[in-house]
């Protein structure tokens, strides 16, 4: 049951970043978006990707790789139009 | 060595939700935010509170808890002025 639990936690929160990569790519409207966020995010997840190669841990890394690729997506738009 | 890499990674991606619920308060800008992420996210987040609660683990249940509130703020936003 917990491990379930668990699961579906990895996969709603690695999941919940691909709706906001493609509203960003759709809208190129990053304005709302903090930068901010999204450096230190993608840092932590970036850790968290290395912290699961360290534990051989397959969910961990899996989870973490997903989120890490629809986190630099959104960087990338934030950073290549600022301002809109 | 392990351990101190998850901790950072645990620190970076609970605390860089604070700049985007800060940035959301005071700009109310939140066209470019995905609502659907953070429906997904805060939902996410709940059960990893949930999960961290059963196996009795302190640094999920607080990073979670914290990462849980400032979600919640900027869903809260979301909601309230979702074309904005």
């Amino acid at each position: 049951m917990i491990t379930i639990i668990g699961f579906i936690a990895a996969i709603l929160t690695t999941a919940s970043f691909l709706p906001q990569a493609i509203k960003t790519i759709k809208t190129k409207d990053t304005s709302g978006i903090s930068l901010m966020m999204y450096i230190l995010f993608s840092a932590g997840i970036l850790l968290w990707l290395v912290y699961g190669i360290f534990i051989n841990d397959l969910a961990v890394i899996s989870a973490n790789a997903v989120t890490f690729v629809f986190a630099l997506i959104i960087l990338f738009y934030k950073l290549k139009s600022p301002r809109s």
